[in-house]
């Protein structure tokens, strides 16, 4: 849920539709203000120049040794944030087990198993509790798998709070929370949003949480330098959940990066690595085997080594189809589910007890399934030391399949999935188990917890592909379908979340065979173009639901015919080059209009641009008062220098709590040092696709358009180039509130 | 060797320095003409507009469909053609095996090794000579390993004659000759090539050589899209050559891409899976085992089954430090023996006297290696089957190890080295051969014929592995040593060829083995940081002595102190926007400048830009004489459109072909419907590096720089931004001639 607390108010009142305008929903669901966009174009102003100017061939060398020691922190970090998640899960998970595991065994016997599912139940809604009060009341943007605030952050637009310590802390706490209360869910989300934090807390050298500055790294502040380090982030983030460090870079690079730079993939890469490397290594002093570093990360789906044959491709390719049928179907509902929680779930305390009501029927239906389910298999004493397999009804010297499959962490559930040999489990069970996980995983996600939906989307995927392999077993050939389950588990996680090369990478790094790349490929992306055919992407739907200004790769495909004449905002709010500080107060304080930059002109002639300023510039500048009366009458005054800004990032004060007396608003500013002095400017003729390339390669943030006497006619930001979307009639504007 | 043919009596003329010049050479060594760049930007002019506006949603979405198509289609040819060099190669290799293992088994018995020697070196020396003609001969584009010339291309520049059928022809049965002629060469570079090639054939829908026309994908017939095309070829024929599609992706990325879009990589993913896919299935019909697909693709490392520990890590680095230093003496003297060849040997029949030198040298080395050892080693009767081994001199029953390492393709001796037991090789086999080897092919790379460098350095780094691993077990702990030396191996190819993150995964991937990565990375990294240090990549060296402008990722650290007014070329040619057709005609002749893009400016407000027209673009227009005059008088003429500027793709006629009479000069021309109306443009004062992300983002070849008033004061072009390099002494400034 990308919902900004502070904007809550104005959220709801946008958002009251009736049911039937569901599907019109998006549109309305309108609330741009929250959303800022970052600004990846270094402000080349004259105080930044005469740094850069400064600083010699050695400071350059040493800053980039800063940024790989930055990038190795942040790796060790995320990784150590992993493996705490891992080990307190499994504790807790561990102790769970042992209580309901009694529970049950003593009820059996005596019967009044009521008291057990209570207790389950009860145990498992306490967890969740826990965790759906931190987010719902501390930290709302904790809430989800994080990915899509990634997404946000990465394409440039500053979701707020998302990359503060508070979040961080919420985020993990909550993901124990709700994976221990039994929920259907993943860590593997939270640990990639956790890796982004850690990021871009590290690269600035200083929490304004906690008020502790350390002084470090003060030339990384600024949006262009932490933005590199929040991709980094995310791939140790990535690295760290699937121990797929090539996966990670790629996750980063598809969801953000637009401008692809080596120096910058390496040190992701780097960041991955470490971030791998210090999961293991702490995982192995832990499980006492200390210093072996074999072992790949947290999701270990075991090593297999069957082959596929040609025969097998279209199989996977219609495993692919049904698997993007069946995640466009997950999408749909949980849109519809979202829809509805925006609407009439959006108060803190209704939002914990739905979170409380579904971790109680999940533990229900599990133990309804258990109760009923007669798949007794016999048991095999190695395997009882890795799963906690559960008597439960059967007879002594066996255990319950369904049991196996709902009673674990989702994680040991896919495994069981993967490796158990056939015959571990019945027809019935994997069909029912597919099915009531189904619609729980799409209930459970968009819960205001923190978790992920990787793992259950790979679990269904795992459950279905099993059962669609066992029932090739028995009507077509046996080797056929044997092999082909063991791909089909892959499909469903690709008709979710739809991010076809880095997930394929991941689960190619994550089964640690490289062969299998193909098959898994071709399932994907049948998955994919099947599923999009009918809905975006779980996270695009998310994101779009929020309204978010998100900048796709390219225009859409018929939008030659549109010219940045006819995109632009226009009129555009212009400063002089020396401008009076009341008009800047007044500019700044109208809240109608609540720009965040400023073309800056020539006085002399009329409209000229001579330059572009932003309003946390400003803000800046009317915080120090530095007017152009004071450094005349009191000429030993500071200059303002580029620390002043990055002292001010990333919370630059509002505009209301400064001060500007009335004769101050008499004063006058020269912006001249301040403002960039060559911001980008298209021509008003520029077709569309144009813009957006020049505005997508560069991440920018505000772009120019002139007439050809270099007048200014209009701004194009983001939220310009955003509305226009290929629907299915055609290119489509999206009618956005200029809040 | 990026040399062009029809340039080479200038660069002789430009190259003749002294030895003790050598280390300035490459400042000397400058010949630009050749080399035009690409253009990456589309040209919006009012043509392309108005078909782009003409098409309909269906029309965008068969588009995809087709270059998805072109993919696939790639995929397929290039792994056919790695197919087809594999076959031939291995055919050629076994045929020479029995010819000569026959004659030596003889005369061992008889005495007279002379003339095994001879027959050895002579059908060496054949095959390199026919391998050494057609390309000293024919094209000489395609020697070497082809890999620079597509960095070069994925960069922008226009290599003369680079992606051509005629290249491939030669690429092709040049590798096959100077592998079976056992050089110190892989097969892995040209396969790059070829993929390439493939891929600006396949994409164009056309051969311009065959002079055969298809007529379709006539709408990829611009640089734009044909670049894209090739880095999914380059990506094909990595992913043949190494059975690593992911690595292939990167390759191209790291190579080339500027600018990152999403459904490009997916593409790019698919032709190389189609590739290695293509690739397994007709191997696995050679092989009779039709329809296993999941081997892995022409060079099979084996699997490996280590593991390592946390103490190893400083060995790693150690390692890793240690190729780097080696490499970077194999990159000194291959420099030298670059500027010597380029001085001494540029005729062809040198260069293919050159050639067999180095094949007879090459086979009588070998041949004295195998004389002197005495490594003889128990045969195993499971090992000869498929290793070629060779009695040599040694008892019945037993092999030489030297005849193993020497007398094998390269590729075969690598997988000796990774795999053989310990014990197989002597330390002093593994000295001689590291030695020896080293050389060998330090001298071959270079040399007039079709060749990779990649293989030869795997397996220098292979065999130094082996011996440092065997000095371990000696020296140190013995558990340590024997994986020490598993990871070693992939050190040398890091020191030589610096590419860090697509080699990692490269080695991932054709190791199959994930776990690995972090070693492989370290060592990479280290040899990478500590080769840096003394002299660039031996791509990169061989890029920088044809004085490629090549235009790295970011612009030098320390360049913020210029500003596009001192990098712009000025005064800048312009036409009106109604010109005389004399003057075009004039302009274009005039060898002196022999610029490429025009800006256009309105004559009524001089100097006023109001677009940019190529020289392709004047060229076709004056071919088919779009003058005013005839417009008028010739109403119904034939309007020019833009099939008729694709139909000349990409290889635009000279200026003097066309014939312009005098009449004619007196005729104006009408440029506005034809030049591009919204070039970028910055202003004067934009820094060095502002200007250069802007142009290495959009992968421009003209940037106008204006003024205030918008007027044209001066064009960027990439020999402008090429020039200034980081040295040891700040920043450096190339004098590039600008011919």
């Amino acid at each position: 849920m990308l919902r900004d607390p502070e904007a809550s108010p104005l959220s709801i009142e946008l958002i009251v539709v009736t049911p039937h305008e569901f599907s019109k929903a998006h549109i309305a669901l309108i609330s741009c203000r929250s959303f800022q966009s970052l600004d990846y174009d270094n402000i080349e102003n004259h105080l930044f120049l005469e740094e850069e100017r400064r600083m010699g061939h050695m400071s350059f060398r040493c800053l980039e040794i800063s940024r790989w020691v930055i990038c190795g922190l942040i790796g060790v970090l995320t990784g150590l944030i992993a493996c705490f998640i891992d080990i307190v899960v499994e504790k807790l998970a561990g102790v769970k087990y042992v209580v309901v595991k009694k529970s049950i065994d003593k009820n059996t016997e005596i019967g009044g198993m009521c008291i057990s599912l209570i207790l389950w139940a009860a145990l498992n809604s306490a967890f969740v509790m826990v965790g759906a009060i931190i987010v719902a009341f501390f930290e709302p943007i904790a809430a989800g798998s994080g990915i899509p605030q990634i997404k946000c952050y990465l394409n440039g637009v500053k979701v707020p709070r998302v990359v503060r310590l508070k979040t961080l802390m919420v985020k993990v706490c909550g993901v124990i929370c709700s994976v221990a209360g039994g929920l259907a869910v993943g860590k593997e989300g939270p640990m990639i949003h956790s890796g982004a934090v850690v990021a871009a807390g590290v690269s600035q050298g200083r929490s304004t949480s906690l008020k502790k500055d350390f002084k470090i790294f003060e030339y990384f502040r600024r949006d262009t330098e932490k933005r590199d380090f929040v991709s980094a982030g995310a791939a140790a983030g990535v690295s760290a959940a699937f121990g797929a460090p090539v996966g990670g870079v790629l996750f980063s690079l598809e969801e953000g990066a637009s401008f692809w730079n080596q120096l910058l993939t390496w040190r992701i890469f780097f960041a991955s690595m470490i971030s791998t490397f210090t999961l293991n290594f702490v995982l192995s002093i832990y499980h006492k085997k200390t210093g072996e570093l074999s072992s790949p990360g947290l999701i270990n789906f075991g090593s297999f080594d069957l082959k596929y044959n040609i025969y097998e491709i279209p199989l996977f390719i219609v495993m692919g189809a049904i698997g993007g049928l069946l995640g466009a179907l997950f999408n749909v509902l949980n849109y519809w589910l979202t829809i509805f929680r925006i609407r009439y779930v959006h108060r803190p305390c209704l939002q914990v007890m739905e979170a409380m009501l579904v971790a109680a029927v999940t533990a229900t239906v599990s133990f309804a399934m258990i109760y009923f389910s007669n798949d007794c298999q016999p048991l095999e004493t190695q395997k009882s030391s890795e799963d906690y397999s559960l008597q439960g009804f059967c007879a002594d010297g066996e255990y319950s399949a369904m049991a196996t499959a709902f009673f674990n962490t989702p994680e040991r559930s896919v495994r069981s999935l993967f490796h158990s040999p056939a015959g571990t489990y019945k027809l019935e069970t994997l069909g029912c188990f597919t099915l009531v996980y189904f619609f729980l995983a799409c209930w459970t996600y968009g819960l205001t917890v923190s978790a992920g939906v990787f793992i259950p989307s790979l679990l269904i995927g795992a459950a279905w592909g099993r059962l669609f392999g066992s029932m090739g077993v028995l009507t077509t050939e046996e080797q056929a379908g044997k092999d082909a389950y063991q791909h089909s588990r892959f499909y469903f996680a690709g008709g979710i979340v739809r991010m076809t090369l880095s997930l394929t990478v991941i689960l190619v790094e994550a089964t640690g065979n490289v062969t299998y790349g193909l098959p898994i490929m071709l399932v994907l992306m049948t998955a994919k173009i099947v599923g999009d055919y009918f809905i975006e992407g779980l996270y695009d739907v998310h994101i779009k639901l929020q309204s978010v200004p998100f900048l796709h790769w390219d225009a859409p495909a018929t939008s030659h015919s549109l010219t940045a004449r006819e995109v632009m905002s226009s009129p555009v709010t212009c400063f002089n080059r020396v401008e009076k500080v009341g008009t800047i107060v007044d500019v700044l304080s109208n809240t109608s209009t609540n720009h965040n930059g400023f073309p800056v002109i020539i006085q002399t002639a009329p409209g000229k641009l001579c330059g572009l300023i932003l309003r946390s510039q400003l803000i800046v500048l009317l915080k120090h008062k530095v007017f152009v009366e004071r450094a005349r009458s009191r000429l030993r005054q500071r200059k303002l220098q580029l620390k002043d800004f990055r002292d001010a990032y990333p919370r630059f004060p509002p505009i209301q709590s400064i001060h500007v007396s009335q004769d101050e608003r008499e004063c006058m500013m020269d912006l001249t040092e301040f403002m960039n002095p060559t911001p980008y400017t298209v021509p008003q003729d520029t077709s569309l696709p144009r813009v957006f390339k020049l505005f997508r390669a560069l991440g920018l943030r505000h772009l120019v358009v002139v007439d050809d006497d270099n007048r200014v006619i209009g701004l194009v930001t983001r939220k310009d180039l955003a509305r226009y979307h290929l629907g299915k009639h055609g290119l489509e504007e999206l009618h956005l509130a200029h809040t």
